[in-house]
């Protein structure tokens, strides 16, 4: 059993792997027993080429039916496991809602969760009651109302910063909520769908989906733009119905240091969780 | 019960249907005993709201796993029945894998089938072992070599124009095989996959399929371009392992002449189909 360190152990190599799905049929990145989960899938598939069991470590622990474009996780395998099939030998025993995009060999000191500088995600919202196309109907969330872009954008410039996301974020006991997000903005693709992008060093449980959800309240014109700030301000947890739904969210890329920082970020980044049982990067 | 005829009958209004729909989970449009089927879904949607037996009448009869964005079909419902809400209601009932996109009461010389003056398919391939998206698998074949796509233009215009395409399509007894092959080009879009675009007054059985198999024969250089030509000319039918996979096919567009022109263009059609079962349209 393989469990995961640091660093990786004697006669181990650490790989970084880059990876996309289709969260659909998921109950979310993290193993659950009797569920679907990303990681089982792939923990299983690494475990059956190794002959032994490897363990992964994620950027982003997505939750039920939300996908990614770019996930980034990382495990130790043996030595003698690196290989240019390894690739294709894992996207043959996976099922087509993932798929492998990338493998190398990592630096030692590289750690895909506690090395990360920031997450990327984006959201997708069809509005105005427009007729979801069938084929790309999976990562979409459609709205009966017609929204109006710019005041999202000015609700959403207001809670750009270092805050306490409180109020947007699912209780978890002991998880902090102090996070710094260094984007949040809408604009519409030539289909017409609506995207919104986030970036921060890290996202709390249901973090974007909430933030989403109180944009549009203001897209649709139930609040003035400065609500939004005022519910920041009140740290009062926003309603559950507010939340918009998994299908619309992928995790889109996971930022990294150069080599040489890696040591220094994941440093920074473990000293913040001390006292601090969150796990950095959840959606 | 309400059994397709050439024109509504009275008390009935006639309306074109356009819908798409992604074929993965169907066993092709036509409706079958304890299969799921395109047809049914929306025969008994429509039947429902309708409350009498309501079928439908489609231009271009999708194989299993093939999918539609402009597929087109004619009813005839009850006078009373039409009503704005006629679409939304209907797609309350759909599965979302089937979408009405537009309802508009359409004139009594209107049928779906024998108006229609030609279909348009696109297919799908994402070659040299490229790693398929999750988020964008349901319509693309994957192939594992690299295609060069001057060969298969090449190829592929050497079979336009008015042709037995005997040695494209699967036998059915008493199914003419003469079709006219109007275009069938290829062009490698911005995410690199490569697009047939295929227009024809209609296609016999697995055409389509068949043509693009052929077609990728020469881009991955197994035979020259005028090796498809020969095929043709032999009226042999091709190996069935050539036959392209349904997923990768998508009914685009149906022509159909203006008001005027809808008489002449069906009994056109009618004459051509005279000692002749086929079904046009078949894909």
């Amino acid at each position: 059993m393989t469990k995961p360190t640091l660093y990786p152990e004697s006669g181990f190599s650490r790989l970084r792997i880059d990876l996309a799905y289709d969260g659909s049929n998921y109950f979310g990145w993290a193993r659950q027993s009797d569920q679907r989960s990303v990681q089982e899938g792939i923990e299983s598939a690494l475990s059956k080429i190794a002959r032994v069991n490897i363990e992964t470590v994620v950027a982003g622990r997505t939750d039920a039916g939300v996908h990614a474009t770019g996930q980034v996780i990382h495990a130790d395998v043996p030595e003698s496991l690196e290989s240019e099939d390894l690739l294709y030998k894992l996207n043959r025993i996976l099922d087509e809602d993932i798929r492998i995009m990338k493998i190398e060999k990592a630096p030692a000191a590289f750690h895909a969760r506690f090395s990360a500088l920031r997450r990327h995600y984006n959201y997708k919202i069809l509005d105005n009651n427009a007729i979801l196309s069938p084929l790309n109907r999976f990562d979409v969330a459609p709205w009966y109302k017609a929204l109006e872009i710019d005041l999202m954008n000015q609700a959403s410039s207001l809670v750009i910063g270092k805050h306490d996301f409180a109020a947007f974020s699912k209780f978890r006991e002991g998880a902090t909520t102090l996070r710094t997000l260094e984007k949040f903005s809408w604009h519409r693709d030539t289909h017409g769908y609506l995207i919104a992008e986030l970036v921060a060093d890290a996202f709390c449980y249901s973090m974007v989906r909430s933030l989403v959800g109180a944009a549009v309240c203001v897209g649709d014109q139930r609040f003035a733009p400065e609500w939004m700030k005022s519910v920041l301000l009140k740290k009062e947890r926003v309603s559950d119905s507010l939340v918009f739904p998994a299908r619309g969210l992928t995790l889109i890329r996971v930022d990294y240091p150069d080599d040489a920082q890696l040591l220094l970020a994941a440093a920074q980044n473990l000293a913040l969780e001390v006292g601090d049982l969150a796990i950095a990067g959840d959606e």
